[in-house]
Formats: C-alpha cells, sequence, structure tokens
C-alpha cells in the first residue's frame, strides 16, 4: 500500500472545477485502511439524470447488482463510495449492507433509495462493515461542498499511487458546460472494465437516454480499450451525472449536432482518466500505445490490440526494452481474429520494423532500441485484411507488479 | 539460458526405452546455440503412420504448414527438429528452407518429402540457415540408433530447464506395445498450444485415421489443458508416430474394444508429459491443478479452468503463497461461462474455502495457508450450475517469468 508514485503519474495533478449542482464530502471512517480517507460521499440536485457502464462479470458484487437497478431510472440525487472492502462474494448480507447504505444516503439527502448509488473497491469476501459508512453520512452531507474532487478522488484509492482527475469546459448551443470527473484502479484491469471506478459529473441537462447514448461509445474507445493485466473486476462501475444547471436548450435527443463538442469533451475526458488508469498499472514502468490497422473490423482491430496488450510475453519484452517484434506477431497469431502473416507490418517508434510478412531489410535496431528505453511506447500493427481500426492502451509487466501482487490480499 | 533447473522438475529423467522401428540421432550444428546439440533426427521404418495437432495460431510458422500437408497424408517416413530459430515470419524464404530440409531429409532416408516432418523453435523473424541442418543430415542418419530419447529431448530445448521424456508399455489384444515421447516447452504455453513441440512414438500398427481419432481427445486432456502464460506460439506441434512393428492383430477402428489399455496409456503419457511442461514453466515454483466442476459443460469448464489459470493476480497470489480466493472468484466471473455467484464453492487443499458465495462460517486459514506454502497447490472450484467439470494444470507468476522474459530474445 506504501508503493512510490508510479513513474509514468502525470506531473501535476489537475483539481477539477466545480460543477454545478455537485456537492462533495470526504471522510476517514476506518472500512479498513487506517490514517487516510476511504468514504466518498456525492449530492446532486434535484433533478440530476445518470448512464452508466457496469462489469460482465458473471460474480459481480451487490453493489454493481444495486446500481444496474438505479440506472434503469436514470435518476440520481446522492453517490457513495468505499475503498478497503469491495463487499463482494458477501451473500444476502452483502446485498443488505448495499441497502442499508442506500437507504442512510436516501434519508440524508432526502430522496428514494433508487436514486443513491453505490459502489465498493477493496478486498473481496470479507463482510462491509457498513455502519461505519451510514453513521458518519449526516455529518458528511453537512459538510459537502461544490470543490474538493482530488479529495475524492484520493478517498476512493487502493493500490493507486496518485488521485485520477480530469476537468473539461464546452458548450452546448454556445451555453458553457463543465465536466469533472474522477476515477480510480491501477490492478485488475482489462475491458469489462476492471477494478475501475470513474464518476463524472456535467451541468449539462441531458435526458437519461442522451446520457447512455454518449456513454457507450466513449466508454468502449477508452476505459474498454486499456488493460493492466487481463483481469477483470466484479466491481467495476462508470457513472455519468448531469445535473441540468448549464441554462442550455433542451437537445433533441443523442444526435443532435448541438452535443457534438460536448461529445468530443466527454470522449477526451474519458480517455484521459483511462490513461492515468493505465500509467498508474501495478509496477509499470512504460505507457504503451498500440495502433492496430489493416483489421476486418474495428472491433477485430480492438481484439488483436488486446491480445498483444495483454500478452505477459509481449509485456515483459517491452519491461526488458527489448523490440521483440517476433512476440507481437505471436500475439496476433493468438487474437482469434484474421490476420494475414505475409502482408502483417509492424512499426515501433515509428520505424518500419517488418512488412510484407519480413523484417524489413536492412532492418536497423538501433533507432527502435532507443524508442524502447523511453517512457512512452508507439506500437503500431497492419494486418493487412482490411479496413478496421482501434486504440489501445497497456503497460508493461515488470518486477514491481509481482512485488505489489504477490503480497496485496486484494 | 543458464537458468537452474526448475524446483518442480521430476527427481530423475526417464530414458525411454526403444521403439521398434524408430532410430534417433542428434547434432550440435550451430542454428544458434553453439556447444550444444540442436538439431534431432528421426527416422521411421516404412508403413509408419502419423497423426498431430497443430498451433490454432493465424501467424502459424513455415514448418507448421509444412506439417499440416504431410498430415493430410498420414505416412511418416522422418522427423527433422531444430532449436534456437522458429523460422517463423520469414516469408517466401522460410519456406524454402522448410522445402530443402525435408528433400535433403528425404534423399537421406530414401522417401518423399511428403513423408518428413520439420519443426523449428526457436527466435522468430530470422532466416533459418538452412544448411547447417541438410549438410549433416547423412551423417547423422548413419549413426541413428534405437535408443537415445533423452539426447533427443536435449536438442530441442530452448527456454526448458530439463529434458522432457516419457514412456510406457501397454498392449493391444494382447500383445505388448510401446509409447516412448518427448516434448520441449517452458514458455509461450497455452492452448493451441503453445512454443510446445512433442513427439510420441509407438510400434502399434494404427492407420492414420485411427491415429487421428486418439489424439485428439488426448491432446484437449493434456497439452490443451495447460497454461503457463496464456501466449501461443507460432510453431507448437504434437506428432504422434505408430511404426506398426508390435505384431497385434489389426484394430477395427478407434472404438475397438482392444484398443482400450492403448488409448489410457497414451493419454497418461501426454499428461505425463504435458505436466513437465508446466513444471518447467519459466520462473515456476509451484505447481497448481485446478479442477472445476459444476460447469454448464466440460468445454466451459475448461475456459473457467483456463481463466483461472490464466489470470495475473490468481497466479501472483499463488506465488506469494496467499490463499486469495477472491482472485478466484474474480477469474471464474471473467471466463465468459455461465456461474452462480451464490452457490459457488472452493476448496483449496481438500479445504472448504467458500461456499454457497460466502466464507465458510469459521473458516480456518491456517491449514490453507500451510497448504499454499507447498510446491504443489489444489484448487477445486464448484460454479454451481451444471455438471460441466475439467482439470487444468498451470504455475505460479514469479519474478523469475519477468527475469527469464525481459531479457531473453525468443
Amino acid at each position: 500500500m506504501d508503493q512510490p508514485v508510479s513513474p509514468l503519474a502525470p506531473t501535476t495533478v489537475i483539481e477539477p472545477a466545480p460543477v454545478p449542482g455537485v456537492r462533495l464530502a470526504t471522510r476517514a471512517c476506518g472500512v479498513r485502511y487506517q490514517g487516510r480517507t476511504d468514504v466518498l460521499l456525492a449530492l446532486f440536485d434535484p433533478g440530476t439524470t445518470v448512464a452508466g457502464v457496469l462489469t460482465q462479470s458473471v460474480t459481480r458484487s451487490a453493489p454493481v447488482e444495486w446500481c444496474a437497478r438505479g440506472l434503469a431510472d436514470g435518476r440520481a440525487r446522492a453517490l457513495v463510495v468505499n475503498a478497503g472492502n469491495a463487499n463482494t462474494f458477501t451473500g444476502l448480507r452483502g446485498t443488505s449492507s448495499v441497502e442499508n447504505i442506500a437507504t442512510a444516503a436516501a434519508a440524508t439527502a432526502g430522496c428514494a433509495p433508487g436514486e443513491v448509488f453505490v459502489s465498493s473497491t477493496g478486498t473481496i469476501g470479507e463482510f462491509l462493515p457498513d455502519a461505519r459508512i451510514t453513521l458518519p453520512l449526516p455529518e458528511m452531507a453537512a459538510e459537502a461542498r461544490a470543490d474538493g474532487w482530488v479529495a475524492a478522488a484520493r478517498a476512493i484509492m487502493t493500490t493507486d499511487t496518485y488521485p485520477k482527475t480530469a476537468t473539461a469546459e464546452t458548450h452546448i448551443g454556445g451555453v458553457p458546460v463543465r465536466l469533472s470527473g474522477i476515477a480510480k484502479g491501477s490492478g485488475m484491469i482489462a475491458p469489462d472494465m476492471a477494478t475501475m471506478l470513474a464518476y463524472v459529473a456535467t451541468d449539462a441537462a441531458l435526458p437519461a437516454d442522451v446520457l447512455r447514448a454518449l456513454l457507450g461509445p466513449a466508454a468502449d474507445a477508452s476505459f474498454n480499450s486499456i488493460t493492466v493485466d487481463g483481469d477483470t473486476s466484479t466491481s467495476d462501475t462508470l457513472l455519468l451525472f448531469a445535473t441540468g444547471q448549464a441554462g442550455h436548450a433542451p437537445v433533441t435527443g443523442p444526435d443532435d449536432p448541438a452535443l457534438a463538442a460536448f461529445r468530443t469533451a466527454l470522449n477526451g475526458l474519458l480517455l484521459d482518466l483511462a490513461h492515468q488508469v493505465v500509467r498508474d498499472g501495478e509496477g509499470a514502468s512504460r505507457f504503451v500505445e498500440l495502433r492496430v490497422t489493416g483489421a476486418e473490423s474495428d472491433r477485430a482491430a480492438r481484439r488483436i490490440g488486446l491480445a498483444i496488450g495483454n500478452s505477459p510475453l509481449v509485456k515483459t519484452a517491452i519491461a526488458g526494452a527489448d523490440a521483440n517484434w517476433g512476440r507481437i506477431v505471436m500475439a496476433v497469431g493468438k487474437a482469434g481474429e484474421r490476420a494475414d502473416r505475409d502482408r502483417l507490418a509492424i512499426r515501433i517508434g515509428g520505424v518500419p520494423v517488418c512488412a510484407d510478412g519480413l523484417a524489413v531489410p536492412g532492418y536497423d535496431e538501433a533507432p527502435v532500441a532507443a524508442h524502447m528505453k523511453g517512457r512512452d511506447i508507439l506500437i503500431e500493427v497492419d494486418v493487412g485484411i482490411g479496413q478496421g481500426s482501434a486504440t489501445v492502451w497497456t503497460c508493461d509487466l515488470t518486477h514491481g507488479y509481482i512485488d505489489i501482487n504477490a503480497d496485496y490480499r486484494s
């Protein structure tokens, strides 16, 4: 838990701007950790809508099941997140704990329990001491204020080595709109989506169905395109709240041209947060961008990218600054998608390494080896079949990952 | 390359008994390695049949493509294997190299090139100096003799830390029949089948279609049920040769009752070799047997077992002797197969750890923790859905894996 800050961390932590209609509070409740904040309460003004993307795990946690029901209604007034205990694999008692938290938060916020969203992250299989969370909620609500996003990001950290925040100002129909968000996650990170929690709020006025239509593709191109270890958490939750206080004209639907800038800002903000998660990958020493082109479809390209990004042999080669493109060929081969071995082309750091199924004639490894020694690695792979493309981000696999996971009880 | 012998290695290396109709020769040809044998030539008497299982990789090597054609005919007279260079991703020149080797071996053995099987294992993407293999073939053929299986196993090693051999005596219709075999592989090991080469010979008289029918299920329950790192090689090849010299009565087909003992012996021998591959898993310190029951089908059970066996978080927990069953729950959840979270049950070292979606009441971790410190770990998972079951074998993920793969150019 006292890991040094990742060498890939952003040099500064951004303090996101307040979002009208959102108030935040954090507290050291001693759920598991001592001497640090571990519970976040976010309160949303009446009229707030919500959309979300949840883990596809079949052993998903009680809080995730609770959120799934709330998302069907699409209305939100409060969010409660604790770190240190995932309330996963805790049976009926786990479900009761979620209900206790939602009921208590609802009483505090003056809303229905179904308008309260609950997340828990940390150790699996231990009962959640929910009274440690519910009892302080009224005091936390009284203290809640519009700023404090970095504090919120800190309160939900587990093996994270730095808080992850992002903020953006955009507009809808010429009216300024704010987006601010936080994320956590550094291991058990893979699509669908891995112990990854992310919460984004905006003051845009968007019905839940519009939020859903915007969030799905944005999540696919960000949180569902990153991987640290290929492991999928039982708890991943991405929620997007819209308080509706920006004062812009109503939108007609998800395809309203007035949403173009907002869509771009949302995509960028989620990608920013997702990259921060990869940059905090357990033990990571290099950040890797994998661009796959020439696949049968965009979906096939993403699967190929993830096969490369999840390959232990590719990831250890990158850790060793080894431009071992043979392992990339291997990973393409196992992805389960079409690829033409004899048209396959790979570039590393922009330098052609192989093409047409062969090492590039006169290939000079020196500039590639120099690139591999850097912090940011770019690998481009064209599989020679079609027009599908995707970009995936990952990190290397180092001794640090073993150090962290051979003794952390998560 | 000078790794110490795996702590999980068998205490003795078995010298398999000669198989009538098979002669072996090895030689230090300097393909890549110096100071060690690196080429194996096996000669089979006329009338030998063959069946095989090859990698499913879409970037499979030129030798694998060559073997696929030969398997269609099902006749074999020679096998040539080199270590140090995989002749993969080498374009038309790679194909020429295979043809050169097959032609030279055919001339030596007095057979058609299509009756020669060729494998190469080692670095990907470098041209194979095939003359270093073809020129010595006549001398090797002259030296070939019936014994020397351990020497054969040594000649095909790459990152292996010990030679892998197995032998069995069985009978068909009361007539004694011999099976002897070798394997190599320690990284890039996953179903379908990973840099894993295995060659088994028997003096049974079995048509190629009978061999195929026997080999498929035996491979599924052995080499396709092991994983070290989830990576799939471009070169995996499993070949079963039958020289027909045992003198038993002809069999009527794969379901002939006279084959019962042979089938059992073949299954056992392949499983033995497959376990030896896992026990040589790069950096492995513990051998792990994962028994999955209660799945929708046997196939689903195997997928769940492989999801657990490939999970970096499970494997690092095992490395740390941590009975972290929460990570097992996580891996079951991500397997993409049905499981009932609230009926899931896990036993470690035979001790119930959780049941009905909860930690077992009064769970005492002490005996489980003691088991986790051993060399052989048993994990049983019942997913509470149906009658499907499977057993999968893997090893832990340690610093040794990083050490080996962050600088070996494979």
